[in-house]
């Protein structure tokens, strides 16, 4: 195999998270976001738009008389709901979230129909209409979750009945999609199935998913176009339009990345949660079927998307027309998009990679992505989100400047569209699955996240159990004690993140130890004992960041980043008008613990100046003075995922740099 | 009368613009943007958008079948030309041109219907809906336009065929609006029969067009609000959505500035050409009606948007969404919208401003919308036109980010919206109106602008006649040669331009002279001789301006103005990327004449840096050095309004101001 390859993912036994960073958020998602994502389901939050989803599958289970409301995708939040509930069970039982689930389930299979088909808007709204219009319906994309949450929850309880209720739905599919006479040859408008068939031939080992998975992608952006020969049939109705609309141009499909077949595809294009949900699967099949092809355009749109068309906190999209990737290098900080999905996205599609082959910039990306954009759009309480997550606001420009309207400078309790919250219930409720990967080909375990957590694996050489104990994001402290080893030893591979800019040390029970680095791991291969103790050292200081010059937003600004966090200048902490403010190249970094900050975290102090100059008149030009007049401040900044959790106000993650007086 | 007040106006005789800069710009519009934009108006430019306005006309008068194409105020372009083409027939006799007008005034006439009514839309596509939707169809706009058309020919030519269609058609308007039983009392969704109405006044005496102009005025914005009572007599139907929708909000009313009594208003808001041409009527009718209030609210209205809205161009407007103002200080560069229009109704406003009070600032703000982002429009060959009038351009950016689309790299040859380029040209060619005031009150000549000219007024002194050579925008050298002056004497006040920041000299007749100030014109009161020569040199040199820092799109930058001309950055002249420049506070400012440049013109070159640090990977991010990284540059601005008359490419109007190294 390739440097750096995998292989065969090893078995892993069990993930359990014990962190007191992310047991916060795995608590929070338990005890505050997955209550208050079913009471929004049920339309029972005060203020915020109802969601209909119960109720729409009340309707189509023909338990209540009305109408559909809400999106045409509006099954999937309850099963990103049930997904996350499924997570949830598996870590921390808990009967009566289970009687609810198991209720919503059975709601759910009352839903369906006798030949499997499951979608309540076709069901209530348009009987007869199903399978019409996959470019702008979202009916597999809603298939795809309500398998995503069978898998889930079957893995969480053993419960058999969501998972049947999704053979049933994908065996009707299998049915209804092919390349045989008969079938529709077509895919999904929003990728989504082709990751969950993934997941459920993972499940069931049933080879029709897979199979039906690779159909959908192979499929995808072939000549004639689907999405052409399917508007034409529909004789061009659009259903978001509701009227008739033009055939779609080639830029139309590349919105849906079925302008040309995914093997040919080499820049991040059109609407971003659908780009990195399919490349999600384009990396599964490529290590699933050995498909080498697959593997290089994964890794060709990861290039692109990674180093051209990623904010520094991890969000991608920079355009909120279309939520859709620009073009290299264009990423405006305050017009931005940079969706919490497509960054959840964004993860789902690392991990695989990873899951390819073991290379620390995958993982990388994955802890940027997650401890910046993904937390970062939820609030504290887990009751509030941002869509859009911008890394400069003007509250004032958000409200009074339509071009600006799209970036929200507060949380807002719930969404018209309301795909980011359960998603981030989702993914943190399953971060267990992203901290490792174990690769019986190598004999080694590979750690991607300093995450506190207990961990049982088995390799070919024999199980291995270990602790992790992980001081991060604050500090650069990583413990493992192993508790479980196979005798014929095996390799643990730890990563070497990128922020500690190579400086990273380790020791093997007290005493320093030398490693081997390969792909961005330090990877110690050795016979291991029980009890033995790993500690690993990655330098973590606060660090001014510059970007490209080609990333014009950014010319002769800088960013602090600490570790895996980025942060961010709030009004709260340097007064209005952030942009009169500078940051002194070369600045010490002061790092203190601010434990008035919610959950407590570490802010970082630094010498800036803010610009000064009288201006008596009303004038707004005037001649330039000859000398600068500043006045030398004191600049604090916070982990950008914890603003706006105090008063609403301005926020800045880049500032322009001052030169130090000499 | 208060200070500065210039009381009535003296009558004009006449002037003639001689000016090296302006007689190019005045042979360009009748040498070329007239005779173009008649092809224009005749659908005979390969490759821009047919604009069927006189197809409209002859289909309207039974010349021709067919039906009605282009925007519901398409007629406004015609009314436009012909303005403007009389301005070009007083100061250039030209038969062949007046013949064309004739034809086109005839084919006017014949489109009117015997009541008075004249407007090819309806007449053509909706008879019977006439006067039924103000709020969105323009037809008091149109009748404005051909209005302020009759009035320019009648001027220009002598004729009155069209002034007896404008009258017909103004009398018509006031037998259907007035708040008399069974008139209706109701005003135009876009203002501009309002000063079309007191330019008839003035020209024929009749004082119910002057009352009728104060009553569209006076109405506006009154409760109940009139646009929200036809919208339900509509019963909500939209003729641009061509659907019902809800009524209109007071947010959506501000977009037409009916959202409160316009003596109350002081937040320019809104559509920003329809604010400058309600703006415009407001002081016109402040002054012919002694009306304090309304001046009050004009020059609240003006204070803000001059002082907090107003691009370092002359534009105004700052965003696409609605052609609107956003508010105070929020003037981003990129996704500008400073529509050229806009900026055309700004020097009306100006003007009307200085015909109230000769205060400079109104004659600096004018001068400043004038050489930038009016001329700034216009290709040097008068053939292609920008509508938009961006500060920063970055062409990859308004192809391929959405947000960007309307800010155009490259000037288009027409639009299907077209109302720029005739309203250039009718601005360019009546500029002589544009430089003097004469106060009969004052007994005084006010030289607001210095363009070359011969001038002669009626004061109450006597005649007085007088040459103006100037080398404006080149050189701050103006000289004035009086060829007839009355025996009591009178006052010639010299605007002392903001530019020149206080230092000014005058000479007369070879000899140094002190003068008085006065809100910015230096005032010579004395009894004149024939032959006599005045000399003023306002200081005319190149510098860095900066503005207000709550002006957050320029914070940190500095650009360059020299005179009234703005300067910009060009990638023919300095490399791509231009973020990546910073200009050197200080740096000496090198003027010298560049033949090169379309019409020859001034370039300024200055130190600059240009960001340097080699990028050997791919990361987007990295650590910021601790020393700052570039290379010397020699920079090279060009008038802005010479922007994009060479190759397409980068634009900047403001850099990042480096300091100098101690």
């Amino acid at each position: 195999m390739a440097e750096g390859s995998v292989g065969t993912p090893a078995k892993t036994e069990e993930i359990r998270i014990r962190d007191p960073f992310w047991d916060r958020y795995q608590e929070l998602v338990r005890k505050a976001v997955i209550p208050y994502q079913w009471e929004a389901l049920n339309d029972r939050i005060p203020g915020a738009e109802p969601s209909r989803a119960i109720r729409n599958f009340r309707i189509a289970a023909g338990l209540e008389e009305g109408e559909f409301g809400g999106m045409v995708f509006q099954d999937s939040d309850l099963a990103k709901w049930l997904e996350a509930v499924g997570y949830s069970l598996a870590a921390f039982p808990d009967p009566e979230l289970e009687r609810i689930a198991d209720e919503a389930i059975e709601l759910v299979a009352k839903a369906q129909r006798a030949d499997g088909y499951l979608n309540t808007y076709f069901t209530v709204k348009e009987p007869g209409k199903e399978w019409t219009n996959l470019h702008e319906a979202h009916e597999l994309y809603c298939a795809g979750h309500m398998i995503e949450a069978a898998v889930a929850y079957y893995a969480g309880t053993g419960k058999r009945k969501l998972l049947d209720v999704a053979c049933k739905l994908a065996d009707h599919i299998d049915s209804v999609f092919g390349r045989e006479e008969g079938k529709i040859r077509g895919y999904d408008g929003h990728q989504e199935i082709e990751l969950a068939l993934v997941k459920l031939y993972q499940t069931t080992g049933e080879e029709r998913y897979l199979n039906l998975a690779k159909f959908f992608i192979d499929e995808r952006g072939q000549q004639p176009n689907f999405f052409v020969c399917e508007c034409e049939r529909r004789e061009g109705y659009s259903h978001w339009a509701q009227k008739k609309l033009p055939i779609p141009t080639v830029e139309q499909l590349a919105y849906n990345q079925a302008h040309k077949p995914v093997r040919e595809q080499d820049q991040a294009v059109g609407h971003s949660v659908r780009a990195v949900y399919m490349y999600a699967a384009m990396a599964d099949l490529a290590r699933l079927t050995g498909d080498g092809e697959l593997l290089a355009a994964c890794r060709r749109l990861w290039d692109n998307m990674t180093n051209k068309q990623m904010y520094v906190t991890g969000g991608i999209g920079s355009t909120h027309h279309g939520e859709a990737f620009t073009f290299d290098y264009d990423l405006p900080n305050d017009t931005v998009y940079a969706e919490t999905c497509a960054s959840i996205g964004l993860i789902f599609f690392a991990r695989r990679m990873l899951q390819l082959e073991a290379k620390g910039e995958y993982a990388d990306v994955m802890e940027r992505a997650l401890y910046n954009n993904v937390i970062g759009s939820m609030s504290q309480d887990g009751k509030r989100y941002f869509y859009v997550n911008p890394l400069e606001v003007w509250p004032e420009a958000s409200e009074r400047n339509p071009g600006k309207h799209h970036v929200k400078a507060v949380r807002q309790p719930w969404f018209g569209c309301s795909c980011c919250p359960p998603n981030v219930a989702r993914l943190l409720g399953s971060l267990n699955d992203y901290v490792y990967t174990a690769s019986s080909e190598n004999n080694a375990v590979y750690v991607h996240l300093f995450i506190g957590s207990e961990a049982r694996f088995d390799l070919p050489s024999g199980p291995v159990a270990f602790t992790q104990q992980s001081d991060l994001p604050w500090e650069g402290r990583v413990r493992f004690e192993l508790t479980s080893v196979p005798t014929g030893g095996f390799a643990l591979a730890l990563r070497i993140p990128s922020w500690c800019r190579g400086q990273a040390s380790l020791s093997i029970n007290g005493a320093d130890a030398a490693f081997e680095t390969a792909d961005g791991y330090a990877v110690i291969r050795r016979t291991w004992a029980p009890g033995d103790v790993v500690e690993w050292k990655p330098r973590l200081e606060a660090e001014l960041v510059a970007s490209r010059p080609e990333i014009r937003a950014n010319a002769g600004k800088a960013a602090i980043q600490r570790g895996p966090l980025v942060y961010c200048f709030e009004e709260a902490d340097n007064g209005s008008l952030l942009p009169a403010l500078s940051i002194v190249r070369g600045t010490k970094l002061d790092a203190r613990s601010d434990g008035s900050l919610p959950g407590g975290a570490v802010v970082v102090e630094a010498a800036g100046r803010r610009e000064e100059g009288t201006w008596e008149s009303d004038t707004p030009y005037r001649p330039l003075a000859d000398r600068p007049a500043y006045a030398d401040v004191r600049l604090k900044a916070i982990p950008y995922y914890l603003w706006n959790n105090r008063e609403a106000g301005e926020m800045a993650v880049w500032l322009r740099i001052a030169e130090p007086q000499v």
